[in-house]
Formats: structure tokens, sequence, C-alpha cells
């Protein structure tokens, strides 16, 4: 006999967390189709150089590699962005510019797992390649937008920056040449608070330069007033400024301006990202950190392809939505999906109890038939575990007359009716609701 | 620079081909679940010894297996059926019996890519555990039939027999003792053909009662008829017969017993299965094998516990059915699931652009904004490679009036209409028909 264990880091996904997450995951691809989105998948395999470039850094070391029965270098993704440059570089030609894709689906690290982090985790990806302008930006702000409200989100925020501004403010400092040092620090400045902070980046400035930087990201206000702040800092209102602006005026058109503040001490620790940046708060859990993050690139596939492709994209954390979302109670878990438990009360109307679970299921309902004769009280317990709000009693009575008694498992109430049609009518009213 | 390869037997899903896979994944799903089946997911790694056993055969050599970070031995898994045995000894006593569930993901095998065979693939198991009776047996039959009728295949036929039918047969026969070897060879008869499973037959078997194995399962005619053969020559109306003829009953009534056939010929190769076994070809497509095959097992878990878990499961080889599905010309492809394209005529009004597309996104339109200036002709080139069908046109006149202009890009006819009610209305009416 073997242990029936899993890997550490690894976990079984039961139906009650599968049918939410399939449920969750299925909200986000209606609302980014509805933005015109398209879906991609990846292999789970690459080669480990084309995943990995010549790498050697932190995450590498994390990365699921091996040699595969043609002794080939091969690793599993670690994430669904290295993956996707790789794509463009190969399908450039095949796809219309812009291309807006998403991709959802699993990605694996050997991470530590004292964190109460998984080694297999869901990556939830957003991008519009091709194209560097301002309404891409916000398309990308939008549906982020859309998306969390389409799956009930009730409060939160998007706060927004740019990277060019900063580094604008840095030139005018004379700190420009220790940038990528400044945003390693300044990133951090949630987690290690201001003072050190301040400390850390004395080590490439001056106090006074670090001052200047602190108070430059602590901008406070109004988004207005904010960005007047900014245009002084940086000498004028630069380009990268009225971006910002153009984007708070086609948040205010479309009607969400209440739900994006801009930012300055957003950066985004990653090298990768050239411009616009953001990260989403949910206002009643701030605690957990962004929820979905991202920003605009320059250079997506150039590891790949001397083919200029700039985008930007954003990315939803899906385990750690989820989670949330469980906090917030916004979700009852379902351990089945299932409207009405046809009642097996003689085994020899099998197949009439299946030919009336098929009518039901035409009508759209989910009509399971319980599959063999057993004590009433042990069919409405296994009902019951799996949530079922109505059963359907067919008797012998039942079954002569071509009536039906529904039973509503939840108040204990039954109807008699006298056809199929009425049947489905009284189901329905009585489901209404159940699902919302 | 890297070049954008991937592994030989793996592939890129573009948007064409991914819409069409969850299109025909989601309908999957949406049938399953309107039996009361549930989804479940297991990790795709697991401990090498959890997913092989002591093994040692033709597939084990096939499985990815690697040392992890932590030396231990892993594999990715092979198949759906050995994980969700391993989950079934795990969670047995969190679900309710009998449990009905199904599980639609990737799998991994190093297969020989010449036959045109893809290294990684996908399965799609529903299988009923906790119950051996005739009834369960018959709902995975139904659901089948109801799956795949619900995706859109005309015709197709569900070959039916029972193992123990055989098996008696072979007893009778005093052939009972080679009873696997005969198996395995007279699984082959469709691949190797009736002469030379003679010969292989005679290796254990003498020349009668090969011939005789020969008759029984090529026993012909109606459903009935053939039972009545197979009593002859089992000596009686065996309980295993008696099930296959409550089957057939059931699928009177249930309305698709012209889709079922008892053929003897059917025996599925793998130890494994003790009861009914089925497959299921395309009338019109009869040479591209089984698309969708399984049966009853008394042991699903004795790997790894005592517990007794019987069942009764099916398998659809999804890149074969939808290479059908293809080849029957039943889906037509689309490159996007956009219903209108909002063109940008100034990019001055974007903001208003995309409160326009998210009032057609509340009305359930899938809409999307073209998003820069660009020459109209590349505009409605962009539409026309996305196979977007309308396309919807706000110039200064339209902005200042409030009015939109339709212009059906399958026609190039142009309607104007003067509130949003009335675009929702002429849009929805236009689309008729286009997603069915």
């Amino acid at each position: 006999m073997i242990e029936p264990r899993v890997l550490k880091g690894f976990r079984d996904s039961l139906p009650e967390y599968e049918i939410f997450k399939q449920q969750i995951i299925g909200s986000l691809t209606e609302s980014f189709e509805s933005f015109g989105f398209v879906p991609i998948d990846t292999p789970v395999l690459e080669y480990r150089d084309v995943l990995l470039g010549k790498g050697g850094g932190e995450t590498d070391k994390q990365v699921y590699t091996f040699s595969d029965h043609g002794s080939r270098d091969v690793a599993m993704r670690f994430d669904l962005t290295v993956p996707f440059a790789r794509f463009m570089a190969a399908h450039v030609n095949e796809l219309p510019l812009p291309f807006k894709r998403y991709h959802i689906n699993k990605v694996w690290r050997g991470e530590n797992t004292q964190k109460g982090r998984y080694r297999e985790f869901y990556q939830c990806d957003f991008d519009i390649v091709g194209i560097d302008h301002v309404s891409a930006d916000f398309e990308i702000l939008f549906m982020m937008y859309s998306a969390l409200k389409y799956i009930g989100i009730p409060a939160f925020t998007i706060r927004i920056a740019h990277r060019g501004i900063l580094n604008t403010f840095l030139d005018q400092l004379g700190a420009g040449g220790a940038s990528a040092e400044i945003l390693r620090i300044v990133d951090k400045l949630q987690k290690i608070g201001e003072t050190e902070v301040l400390v850390q980046l004395q080590e490439y400035l001056t106090s006074r330069q670090a001052e200047q930087i602190l108070s430059f990201i602590n901008a406070e206000g109004s988004n207005k007033s904010i960005l007047d702040t900014l245009s002084s800092l940086c000498g004028g209102k630069t380009e990268d400024i009225i971006r910002l602006e153009t984007l708070l005026q086609y948040a205010d058109e479309a009607g969400f301006s209440d739900s994006v503040e801009i930012d300055p001490s957003i950066t985004r620790g990653l090298d990768y990202y050239t411009g616009t940046v953001f990260e989403t708060f949910l206002n009643d859990l701030p605690n957990i950190g962004s929820i979905c993050s991202g920003g605009r690139y320059n250079e997506l596939a150039s590891l790949y392809t001397k083919e200029h492709l700039p985008g930007v994209g954003s990315s939803i954390g899906l385990d750690r939505l989820l989670a949330a979302l469980d906090e917030l109670g916004l979700y009852s878990r379902r351990a089945s999906t299932v409207d009405i438990l046809i009642f097996c009360m003689d085994d020899s109307h099998m197949g009439y109890y299946q030919k009336t679970a098929s009518q039901l299921r035409e009508a759209g309902l989910h009509a399971e038939v319980y599959l063999t004769k057993r004590k009433m009280q042990q069919q409405f317990s296994y009902a019951e575990k799996r949530m079922i709000p109505l059963g359907l009693m067919i008797g012998d009575t039942e079954y002569q007359a071509g009536t039906y008694t529904i039973r509503d498992l939840r108040t204990r109430m039954q109807h008699e009716v006298s056809s199929m049609h009425e049947l489905i009518q009284t189901s329905s009213s009585l489901l209404e609701g159940e699902h919302d």
C-alpha cells in the first residue's frame, strides 16, 4: 500500500473550492472577452534557456528544471510573462496588432512554503501589445476596474504612477545615475518604513537628496494637487505627467475616477517597467497587499526578436483574490451546482427518473438522479451534504398519474404539480435568487 | 538573442484554437454539471512512487520524472485516473458517496511524436465512484450521449459490452485461465484483422476454441438477437447479460437506444475494467477511432487504501474530438469573440468611446475599442482579421448629436441610430444567428 500523500506546497482542489475557483475564472474570462481580449495558452514545459535566458538570479533557483528523455534541458514555466514574450516573438506575423490577450493558468516555483506560499499557483495576465498610447494604458485600468466590479468587489483603489516622472525628477536632482538602486529601495517603503528607506538611500545619495525623494513619493492631496506638485518638482508639465492627467480624464468620462489615485510611491521594483505603473488595493482589506498590478514596458520580447513590441499589462494574483473574496464573505461556497435532486423511490423507475431529469436539463436546470433506492433519510442527508436546494419525489402514485411532488429541502415544504410545464415553472420560481 | 522555439511534441495555442477549445470545454462542463457532476483538480507534480507505484511498464518510460529541489523523486501526471485514485483514497471521508466528478486538464507523456502525437495533451474524465449498480453505468452512458449531442455531433454510436459475459463464455469454453492474454489479442481485432487474431489466439487455445471466440465477438444482428446469442453461448441469461438488457431498456425510456449497440468485440485491453465497457464512434468519421471510452472497475484506489471503491467512468479524447469537429466542419473558427468594434475617428473622444463600449457590455455585447486614430482602411482590415461582424462609427457629428452609425462589416450596410437603446436593439438584431 502506498500512502496517498501530495508534495509539500501542492494541494488537491476539492469540489467546493474548484467550483468557486472556476466561477471566478469564468467571470474574469467573460469580463476580459467583453473588452475584446482573446485567450492563448503556451506549453507548461519549455527549453530551459528560453525561459531563463542566460539567467542565474534569485527566481531561477526556484524554477523546476530537469533533463528530459531526449537529454534536453527543460523547465516548467514559473510565470506567464516570459512565455508570452517568447509567444509574441514566434507569432507576431500571424497576429493583428495591437494584440490584446489574456492567459489564466498554473505556474510553478519551488518557493519556501513556510510563508504560506504554494509551489503550484495561478497567474492571470492580460496585456495589450504593439501600441504605446495612453488609450491602451487606460483600457488596462478600465478592464481591471470592470473585472473586479464584475466579480462583486464593492470597494477598491487603483493607485497609479509613472516611472518617467520619477526618472525626470531624479535627473533634476542629479541622482539619475543611481535610479535602479533608488527604485529598489523605494519599492520597499511599505515593508521597511520611512526611516530605513532614508538610511538605505543615503548609501547612494546625500541626506538632502534622500529627503527630497521621500517628499516626492509622499506627495499627498487630491489627484489634481499631486499632479501640480509633481509638475513643480519636475520643472514643468512633462509628457508623462500629461499621460497621467489624460488617464484621469478618461476615467472621469467612463465614471470610475473615484477609484483611481495618483500615488508616486508606486514604483514596482522590476526594471522591466518603463511608463505607467499601478497596483490595486481592497479598501476593506488593505493589508493583503495589491491584488492586481502591472504597468507599461517598452520591449516585451527583446530577448527573442528585434521586433519592437511595446506593451502594457496587468496581472491578478488569483490565489490572493480568492482568499480575499472568502474573507469578505462575498461568495457562499457550494458543494455542487445541482438545482434539483430526483430521489429514487423505486429502482424500477430509473429510466423514467433519468428521462424526467433530462427534461429539466433541457429547461436549463441542473438535475441529478439519486442512483438507487435507499432510506429517504439517507437520500435527504446526501442532498444536504451536496447543498441541493430542491428535491423531486416520484413514487408509484406520481408515476402512474404523471404528477410530481417538489420538496423544498431548505424549508421542507412540499408542492404537488401535475405537469412537466408546471414542474419547471414551480422549480424555477423556488430557485429564484438561489445562485446570486 | 535566443530563438523562440518550443519543444518537440509541444505547441502554442493561438487565439482561434484556444477560443474553440474553451468553447468545447465550456459545453462539456455545462453538460456534466447539468447531471450533478462536480469538478476537481489535482497537482501536476506528484511523488513518483504515488503515480507509478513500483511500476516499470511501457507507460512508465514515457513519464516525465526528475528530482526536485528537495531531492524528492517527482513525476508529472500522465493521466487523470491515477491522481483520481490517490485523491479518492485521501479524501473519501470528506466526500458524499456516490461521488460524481469530472476533471478536464492537461497530462504529459514523452511519447514518440512521429505518430502525430503530442507530449502535452488534454484528458477529460468523468466517473461515478462508490456504487456498483446498473443505474450508474447507465448515467455515464447517458451523460456521454447528452454531452456529445450538446456540442452538436449529429450521429454517433456507443458500442457496449460486458467483461463478465466474455469471462463466463471463456470459462464455459475451458479457456478462462488465459483470459488476460485473450483479451489483449481480441482488443487488437480492428487493427490486425481476423486472420492474425486467430493465429495469435492459437498460441493459448485450440483452433476450435479460437474460432468459437471469434464467433462470440462477431455476434451480429439487433441488440436483442445479440443478447439472445450471448445467452445461449453462456448457457443462460446471466446477471451480466441482464445488466446490458437493463441498460438498453433505460436507454429506450430516455430516448436514445438508437445510438447504443451491443458489440461483444469491445473488450478494452486494460486489466482495470471488470464489468460494462464501452467505446463511441462517430458515424461520419468511423476511422478516427473511439472518441469516448470507459467502463466499470471494481477497485479504483486499492493501491492506496483498503476502502472498497467500485466505480464506472469514461474519458473523452479531447484533442481527437476537436480534430473531429474540425473535420466535420461543425464549428467555424473565430479569431475573437468581439461583436462590435468602436472605430477611433478622433483620439480626443477616447473616453467617450470607452464609455459607449461599457454601456454595450452591460447589455451583454462584447465591445472592443480601436485604440488610436488610423486610416479607416487600416481599422477595417483589423476588424476583418479579428472576424468582427459589426463596427460603430462616432465622428464629430455623431458625438455632438449623441447618435451612432452602425456598420455591418459583413455586408457594408450602414444604419444610423439615435439613442443607446436603439443602438443595442439594432446591434442585437444584426447579430442574431451570428454565434450559433
